[in-house]
């Protein structure tokens, strides 16, 4: 097959990207309120972009929204999508890019007449960021009618105060259908989903490259409330041996369990291990008193349960030795979870393949972040995503991501979005 | 010289407790606000009883209150003191227990007709806590002519909001006096402070000592507004090797400044080391982002101006190298200090002297908190002061001093001040 021209693919996602900050500019940043006003207007920009050149527009009962390009095989469809919601004043890209790279790709066929194996289907999810609702992957879980049972009824939105069921309600969509785990998409049907979306970290701005190929996303456990309990005294009058010292006990859990991971890393596992937050108790610490108390956040992750695993062990041994030589204790607190979503191997492969036959850099990673791709995957759709470089992080306006990097991505998906049926077989 | 019967001494010293409690009551514990009504009715109170035995009352000119009992020469005299302030719901002997306890002693001796080489003035010193005022031993500074210029008009009492001036002419004293330096302590006719004070740790408790003489007070240095800087990222995304971690950073400096107490007090030097507030930034921080401040308050004391220098020094050092190491910044910010005040050796051995005679246990601690005696001593005084045991800190409602220790420390201090004037001199 030969190349197709992708220039009026990449005008046309360039002024998706303009016309979509422009709409939902919130200096500084972007603002986009699921089920708000921005949202909104993101899905009508790339609808309207889209059936333009003959795609199919559909909403499933939660007001995800579909748009399909006819494909050989009309029984079965190939999803790339991503969520079109933002953090407040967060940067244009996050979610948008996924979207956006879709619809782009789809013009890039449409335009050459080219039908791909099974038909195309650009979702764009809803609620994926969690500041809206406190609960995760919102969006992703309704387009699978998989829901947890009381959260569209469960969960408030952080701006209204009104339920997740109000707001589908509210734009003309349907709660009740939710609640009974309708869904559009069939995932039987659904032979990839695809997440194109911007990195979150600078690991390809480090290592000089465009983009990636994502092995997994990583899982998690975190101790969110965790406490390591002492005794306040005088600083100046308390012997060290005496000292029951939750300061220098904290310390010394971080610093044990950063030389876990220094360790684990060395031995080829694949783990992040942070303490974002830690401090002691402003209504009763001072300058001049051995720290009773202090309260640590801990958040682990890994594409490996067995790693997760082991850490957690090495946590508790690690505490229990610390709280034994300090005379603290650790009290872990509730602990919360998230699996690891492994990343179809043939869907990196096909990746792959594109950037070879792009001519583009080759690259495999994990994903830190969790994506609406680990719904999918974990609901046994065959997954992959591609991360484009971005400087900056996300959640921010500052997010740093290069045109040329986007269009680079978007040759690679347009490629594979060309592949013949076999391709898309696991197999 | 036969023993004096302590006795009507021990009762006097309990009744002035008991008083005191139930005056200045405020569960938990007792509120004696400084130039209020607590302390003023403290002053009252040890006043009363000294008086009721023959001692002479006197103010200066910041209402300090001093109770003399006449000596053989009455040119010099030997001030026994303390501060009968309170922090807010604090305890009933921190401060008190030292005023009381040479008001015990005057009766002792005048009750049995001895008759001391020098005058022994009990010293009721003012505003010791810097919770009322934010300036440290106003009490004693002024009772010496020594309060800092400005401080008189400069610092308001965190309760009422108005000056020092003011509360001092509030109460009938002279503001005036103050800013000219009057006072009418001369240090050069004072041959001894002495002050005992109950423990602000449970060294003693832990050795199984009832009370010990204090070699000397140690002095500090401070870093109360510590930064590292690093640099915010995803916990999930962002790469070991490219982290900027505050919450690392910081935690090795903890665990380095600890490791580096262990070495030097292995070494025998005198050191304690406090980082006794430590905090993430909340309007910033997160589980799932890595930190990218950290404050931390540090304390470090010594009663050897030589060891607090290598300390300080180490500390530059630690700090650059972690920084270095893990990408982040420290910024100790404004250092405050106060010197070691050290006792009079000649002092501290009659103390040591006076145990042995009364049978009790001969023990020698550093002071790790400030008290008075770091003034008298600062200005030329000699100075000594004696521990009593004390189980639970000071600062708090639950001080547990029992009155056999009190009473063990009452002897001791009797003792002392029977002995001849040439016991008296350094030489």
């Amino acid at each position: 097959m030969p190349s197709l021209d992708l220039d009026a693919a990449r005008r046309l996602a360039s002024g998706l990207f303009d016309a979509l900050f422009e709409q939902t500019r919130d200096d500084p940043g972007v603002t986009r309120v699921t089920y708000g006003d921005g949202e909104q207007a993101a899905f009508a920009l790339v609808a309207e972009a889209a059936m333009a050149f003959g795609a199919e527009q559909t909403f499933d009962a939660a007001g995800n929204q579909f748009l399909t390009l006819a494909g050989r095989d009309r029984s079965k469809r190939i999803v790339v999508g991503s969520h079109l919601d933002s953090v407040p004043h967060g940067g244009n890209f996050d979610g948008a890019a996924g979207v956006i790279m879709g619809v782009a790709a789809q013009k890039a066929l449409a335009e050459a007449g080219v039908v791909p194996a099974y038909d195309v289907t650009v979702a764009c999810l809803r609620a994926e960021e969690s500041c809206w609702f406190p609960h995760s992957y919102i969006g992703s879980k309704t387009a699978l009618g998989r829901l947890e049972e009381g959260i569209v009824d469960g969960v408030r939105r952080s701006d209204s105060g009104e339920t997740l069921a109000h707001h589908i309600d509210a734009l003309g969509f349907d709660a009740e259908g939710v609640r009974n785990g309708a869904s559009w998409l069939t995932p039987e049907t659904v032979v990839a989903y695809i997440e194109p979306h911007i990195e979150q970290a600078p690991a390809l701005i480090d290592a000089g490259l465009p983009l990636a190929a994502v092995s997994g996303i990583r899982g998690s456990f975190r101790f969110r409330e965790m406490v390591c309990r002492g005794e306040y005294s005088h600083s100046g009058a308390m012997p060290r041996h005496l000292r029951r010292d939750a300061a220098v006990a904290s310390a010394r859990l971080v610093v044990g369990m950063q030389g876990l991971w220094e360790r684990m890393e060395a031995d080829g596992e694949d783990l992040t291990v942070t303490f974002g937050q830690i401090g002691t108790d402003p209504a009763n610490h001072s300058f001049s008193k051995v720290a009773g108390e202090v309260r640590l956040c801990l958040d682990v992750r890994s594409q490996n349960e067995a790693t997760l695993a082991r850490v957690e062990q090495e946590l508790q041994t690690l505490c229990a030795t610390i709280g034994q030589e300090t005379g603290t204790r650790f009290d872990l607190g509730p602990r919360s979870r998230s699996k690891p979503a492994i990343m179809a191997p043939h869907l990196v492969a096909l990746v792959n393949d594109a950037c070879r036959a792009k001519n583009l850099p080759v690259h495999t990673m994990p994903s830190g972040a969790g994506h609406d791709a680990a719904t999918f995957a974990n609901a046994g759709v065959p997954s992959v995503m591609i991360f484009i470089r971005n400087a900056n992080g996300s959640h921010n306006p500052d997010e740093a991501m290069e045109m040329v990097d986007f269009d680079a991505a978007l040759a690679a998906l347009t490629e594979m979005l060309t592949a013949p049926a076999t391709a898309w077989r696991s197999e």
